[in-house]
């Protein structure tokens, strides 16, 4: 046991550190006024990626590599604390070809995709020269519970057809957006299994039938990628437009959550640190009542119990990369749930208190702090409601309890 | 003790419950797509305050009224339940000239006003004629020890001359806005005890110097009205237009506060309703893993939380209500800071709850959770800080402590 | 609607403080002193009881009275702020025969006895002669779920034969202790309405074959009157000792529950008063780093959220005790079992404040806190615990959502 | 960055974990059944002792040894885990002479006692011959703030003058009870630093002037050793019994609370997993409404809340731990801060839920959790209040920040 980054991890930190002093954060204020004005502000992105792929800054997340494609071939535990870094800027991970939904996507068909998938969509998404989307949740059903999900997908001769509706599909509105990922019942058959029913399916921009029905805000948030709400009606695409096999929905779908919610749990591990740091320095600036803010006990109380939680948060999401990479994903899915759970939470908490500390202007768009609160709460229901995780977790627990009651004879305690 | 609505109050309270069910409710959504547009909805509220004020529902706040004054004469008691029914719908209050900040100006006019401002000011917002703001916290110092405030008013001959910069000034967009009372230092002289530095001042809209910097966006909104960034640039105004005498600043706010932050928590209780019922259509509208929402033992929790809270929050505010009828808004210090505190937390905590019932739907704009949210948490700072009003009421109840230590013999108590 | 005292109980509140104060709390310590020898201390209690009832302050919890009982009508509201002021001192409430769980079987026999079980039972009670338990919890089964008690009381020619296990029989070890009540299944037969199927049966100390097990300890407190295990082992006793008709079990244990849950919400209010009053006192008395405890701020908002709570959890108990008043025990449920969970976590949460500012001392048995924040953490189990509470809170809020949502039309809120 | 156990520590996991089963749990009831009857369970302990040192489980808690120093020898790191298994039954620790204080007590006489003290007490300490004890906490100051605390030790020639009144003297009830260690003012000139006025001396048991005054329940537990409050009446000693030089008291407390409080830690979080365990088997042993325990979604969350919160104390005490063997107890500070407030919440939140899973047993002496909860709560003040380790954090913190501040330009984040 050590707790200890490597000498490469630390490398690449300096570096990175670096590369957001010099070139992500001089170009904030800007990307923000170009958002603001409506558009994708690509005008800043593009140079920028360049200038991160040059400096081998490229699919830092991507754990096993092909020896052709693009990028630095890191572990989860060694990707974790660079994706905090760039976590500290909301829109940062681009730059890097680090942002979600590609991310996952990246990975999926890193795994899943045929040979002509691969070409087609996989290596310009390494490339950072398209961008994607993924389509599960639907506003009709509670789809926190997956087996609820209800668009269809139907083969009809050398085709599949596809009728639905989704929402939250990230990133439709993108200037690059190619196509998405769209996970729906495959087989209707009564004799179906519960998990063997659902499959995904590749549809690109531009297919008859599938549009874009609405932006939805988050939180009153508009992201200029876009959470759209989006219609499948009677589109149609060819069958080798599948991902896997039929039925492999829900195989691919576990595959794909567990390193995304990792690493949302590590750019909310960097945004803590802003904020912990935005409140110490208010703490530091201003005075009520004759008394710095930083000299109240409440307000200190408030520092420490963020600079521990943040500590906490921070060990448990690096144990469950160290976890993914030693074991597998489906091995760390207990941790995986966890840190997901308690990283929402921790945004919310650590963000709230800061804000509190800076009066006034932390309700404001003056710091990035109302943003980071309302996306910390949007936090406790993407990638799964908190429930759902914790529902999982106690199921475990019991499951084991179970084993070790019928194992051991009675234990006397007290 | 007895805790039954008179009534007289049972009356108007039907009488409001179907004039929002029959007038307000159905011009909701008109209302949001023209603020969306970013034009303020006269066209909705103009007509419907007319109907309400036909209907005798008018003024309902103004405790005291002189016999030609327009409106209702209702308690702080027989106000509350009122103001609880209005708040359901955020913009409803504006229908009854039962909105802030107006109804906070409209009282101390009343009670400080000189005759001339009486014609001028006072009575064309009774009768809605007019909107109004005020103008007390300062983007440069920390507002909530308003001893901090920094804004000069200065007497030049028979002008007053204001120089400073506030922000939070609620309404100053509205398309009836007329005048903006603005709180400053009117005594900078050595000797000026702490409390009677400052005065309020009114200055029309259209004064030379007076101008709008930016609209200031709070929690992400944009408010119809503005919560607006002002200057006051070498501004000048007769001395009439001085509210009460030169130095009675602090007195006038506290007599301005106390009422406004009872509002508040009125309609917070009635928007805590809304979420409460929100939450319980929706958990017997959905079901996961082959059960209703509604069987969960987390989420009956949540439902039975929130009743208690919510009851707890209504008596305590009826009975701050009571007191401040009885006894004076200075008598109900403590329970007036006691109620503020809670209501704010209570909105975040009760919609928070709603909100993961209604899962991603309860992130979008589709219902008004997301709003009240985050409009709870401003509540946690507006009309000062949960902080401030936490420690008055350690302050009082170490005052008391020190008395009955003073006056009593040792008590044996174990 | 009002929330002031009436007279008649402003005076009585007066008088039984100074009660207190002169008879209660000099003979504090020697109470303690013989508790702690193991010995019940009757002989500090039975010549305070006298005083008590000689000076008119005796069954102060009982509602309706016939003329020819001892003591002072009053209705549940004017009790509340009594049952506070005795809960002060934990070892009070017997001295004025206002306790646990003597108040609860004088009320069901007020109700429920026939003149001879009165005249037997009853009366004695009334007149503090004797002292009484009720048996109702059971080691084996799930005691929450009152449907799980497995005690059988079966007839067999005019008598009833009595077999099980029961435990927290709170009062068996007391001197006078003359009787049990004990609740069991008396019909077993599979038609049975589940609701029917139980009744209470009188059971006279040494009565053949019912024996006290052992003394629970609760908390790690032992009580002097002792929370009994005891063994009914082929009790036999006439039918006659039938309390109300047969089956008639469940219906006479709402009647006895409400009541006794909202008598400890009035004591764990006056407890709560106690122990902020000791907080504020440390805090005035103690200094650390150079600063007087009650300056820091977190301090500052401990006091503050306690004195609200406090304040808070008073105003829902009598509201509810003022609804128990007009409407009924029934008709008030939702209320008892509100106040029940508020005022169980008030009780650690305000102490466990307490104990935090008097530092080591609060871990102590030098002043009442540990134990009083002990019995708060038992009151959140003992007359149920939260949990089935909020879920019959739940329950009636589901229950109204679906009324409203079939009475209605859909209401557009946003 | 590795997050294994070594093999090393793998095996004496495993053989602790025999240990306890085969020899600790067997003797659990007849420890209790003894120490019930106000004896020390010797006759259970020291044949215990005997088998744990001859097994090689001994002294696994001091980290540097002399070649000549009996036990294993094991970092922090490593004695973690073996911490928690041996906290599972809480007076286990005394069987690997691993129990406080003596632990704390041998740390320091490591490192600070002459080779005179080192024979007399260390020497018997680590051969588990005597036992001993420390006496900081005074009764009559707030000893959270050490400055404060007045005992006095006055030179008088060859021989040192203590007088004072200490409490929390633990273990001097012990039949093996030797010495203290008292901490008193050494040096009261007032030019004295603040940091080097205290000392530490050795005072013997049955020195004249040295008395138990009482044993003091903590919590209403009282603990065969005793927390005892005791009397230095112008107790005499040899100058020799001065530990280390004269003025190094604060310094020698510093060194020794670091690794004492990690140890507690340690414990805590094996009595967490043993609560755990035991909620999970009464979840799936009871049956409410039909319903098993565990069914219900509020439990479940319980369990998973609970597991989620172990496992994030149990990464931050192992880093805590790392962090002291590769960088020194003064770089863990604050690391040692965090894990003592964490570990101490820890304990009452987990213990508090399987408490309320069990019912009315939990509240009772037949499971471990009653004992678990209150010492829980005790763990909030012993070794310093939350509050203090949370202000140093802060103070931490804000040094950070002002340092961040001067070295840096400003930084643009949003």
């Amino acid at each position: 046991m050590d707790f200890e980054y490597s000498n490469k991890v630390e490398s690449l930190r300096a570096q990175l550190r670096l590369f957001m002093e010099q070139h992500i954060l001089p170009s904030n204020q800007r990307w923000h006024e170009i958002a603001r004005s409506g558009v994708y502000p690509s005008e800043v992105i593009e140079p920028l990626k360049a200038q991160a792929r040059a400096a081998g800054l490229w699919n830092l997340f991507l754990p096993a590599l092909r020896t052709d494609e693009p990028g630095t071939a890191l572990s989860n535990l060694e990707y974790a604390p660079l994706g905090e870094l760039m976590g500290r800027v909301p829109w940062a991970s681009e730059v890097f070809n680090c942002s979600a939904p590609d991310t996952g996507n990246m990975e999926i068909l890193h795994t899943f995709a045929s040979p002509e998938q691969r070409e087609r969509w996989l290596d310009p998404l390494l490339h950072g020269k398209i961008r994607s989307a993924v389509s599960i949740s639907e506003p009709d059903v509670a789809s926190s519970d997956p087996t609820n999900l209800a668009t269809t997908i139907d083969r009809d001769g050398d085709e599949l057809v596809i009728n639905g509706r989704k929402w939250f599909t990230t990133g439709a509105l993108h200037p690059l957006f190619a196509f998405t990922l769209v996970f729906g019942v495959s087989d209707r058959s009564d004799g179906a299994a519960r998990h063997r029913r659902h499959s995904f399916v590749i549809v690109p921009v531009g297919t008859p039938g599938f549009s874009i029905v609405r932006d939805v805000s988050l939180m009153h948030h508009h992201s200029p990628e876009g959470h759209c709400e989006v219609l499948f009606d009677n589109v149609r695409v060819p069958v080798a437009n599948l991902l896997g096999e039929a039925g492999a929905g829900f195989a691919i779908a576990q595959a794909r959550l567990g390193p995304g919610r990792v690493h949302h749990c590590m750019r909310t591990i960097g945004q803590c640190e802003v904020a912990l740091e935005l409140m110490c320095e208010r703490a530091l600036a201003r005075s009520t009542f004759g008394k710095l803010l930083a000299d109240n006990a409440n307000i200190q109380d408030w520092i420490a119990e963020s600079r521990i939680e943040i500590e906490q948060a921070r060990l448990l999401n690096l144990k469950t990369a160290w976890l993914m990479d030693v074991a597998g994903t489906n091995a760390a899915k207990r941790e995986i749930s966890a840190i997901k759970v308690v990283a929402a939470r921790l945004q919310t908490k650590v963000v709230d208190r800061a804000m509190q500390v800076f009066g006034a202007k932390g309700l404001t768009a003056d710091t990035p702090l109302a943003f980071l609160w309302t996306w910390g709460r949007a936090l406790r229901y993407i990638d799964g409601p908190d429930e759902v995780h914790l529902r999982g977790i106690a199921k475990e627990e019991l499951k084991a309890t179970k084993l070790r009651c019928a194992a051991a004879d009675a234990v006397h305690r007290n």
